[in-house]
């Protein structure tokens, strides 16, 4: 099993340890690649995502995977990463998904990812990079977009010794970028996602549960209940 | 002179503290922006570096400075931030500056820089970033070129709110690209640059002095010699 995991082409998996991560390391690993994930810590307010990617990654047998400390806390501007802003609570579902770009998008979080994905792939002689962005993100987000994740490539491809060389430049894979967070909990079932592991909430509990009321706890119930599925999460609320 | 600072547009600057980002930062805050230093520590061999950034900084009067942590080191792959490689030492001028792409290239290091300079920007509501590639970098390093800069440009105006928003997109400023390092320095004595608090050496002595035999100290001395100035730095050889 191993020897076979270690002969397989390597890929980055950008790898949050969400629902939609999770997913697309199980894309990635049904289509041959050996997992190689990158976490980032970046000024969250807890720990427990960071905390669930490790166990996701050991229980899925990556190749590898990397927690890497970066600083975007330092520059703030985000609820995600800026204790003087508050986390959005009890939303309305609509107004998460259609609204203007919300309080939790991150300056830049997807190409500073990215951009750590190109290096890590540089180095491991990887071609591949996998990212779980989706429909839902790039109604508010404007690097999760089909156009944006071109561009990077686009980029990615002057960056690197792999573009001055004349070997294959970095594909960034998202195969979750035209589907509905129902869609992709219905997918990751099929697939075999332990979603019971996943993590999702930007705003857990002092006991470490989700909170059940940020806006991504929100569309995490919506989504189970539109996948007819039942949701595995112990939500404080 | 503060409150001119104040009110003057504001710039990211790359700035690492040698002689190429002092003399960008000159000519940025000559250009009336008031300066946003950004510098990273990034798994080097050394603090000097940093230490000289900041002393910079200070006294250059930027209107704000930040030292970012980030783990390029966990990668490998570079003799700059693995340690397992050795900073290549003592070599002949011409096979520096015109060879294959050279052993102290970090992967993706100039786009990993400009992503978190491209965050920074949107949070300070910056149009605008420094950074002090040039002619003698890009002959082997495959981000330091100008077709690179001006792809990461395109992929910047779709990765933020200022593209969404049909604000003017960052635009990376490289003002040294088609420069010589003598001409850098001939630019910078015009300019006003402190030349002896800059540092370039990848590789100290242990007592905190320049090496003088690896290629950043080999190129320095050389760029003084041909600038046909005083080189101020004390190297140990």
């Amino acid at each position: 099993m191993k020897s076979e995991a270690e002969s397989a082409r390597p890929a980055v998996i950008l790898f949050s340890g969400g629902i939609d991560s999770a997913t697309v390391a199980c894309v990635a690993q049904k289509q041959g690649f050996a997992l190689h994930g990158l976490t980032f810590r970046y000024g969250q307010r807890h720990e427990r995502e960071v905390e669930a990617a490790r166990s996701l990654a050991r229980a899925m047998g990556f190749s590898s995977h990397q927690v890497l400390e970066i600083d975007l806390g330092a520059f703030g501007g985000s609820a995600l990463t800026d204790r003087a802003l508050a986390v959005p609570k009890g939303r309305d579902e609509a107004r998460i998904a259609c609204g203007p770009i919300p309080e939790t998008y991150v300056p830049a979080r997807n190409t500073i990812f990215l951009a750590f994905a190109l290096g890590f792939a540089e180095v491991l002689g990887a071609e591949d990079a996998f990212i779980g962005v989706n429909a839902l993100d790039y109604s508010g987000y404007p690097d999760c977009r089909p156009e944006y994740l071109r561009a990077f490539e686009a980029m990615a491809k002057l960056a690197t010794r792999a573009g001055v060389e004349g070997r294959r430049p970095l594909r960034v894979h998202a195969p979750l970028i035209d589907k509905t967070k129902a869609q992709i909990i219905r997918w990751g079932i099929d697939l075999g996602v332990d979603h019971s592991s996943t993590w999702s909430c930007y705003d857990p509990t002092p006991g470490g549960r989700p909170c059940g009321a940020c806006d991504s706890c929100i569309l995490r119930k919506k989504g189970f209940r539109e996948a007819g599925a039942a949701d595995p999460t112990p939500y404080a609320t």
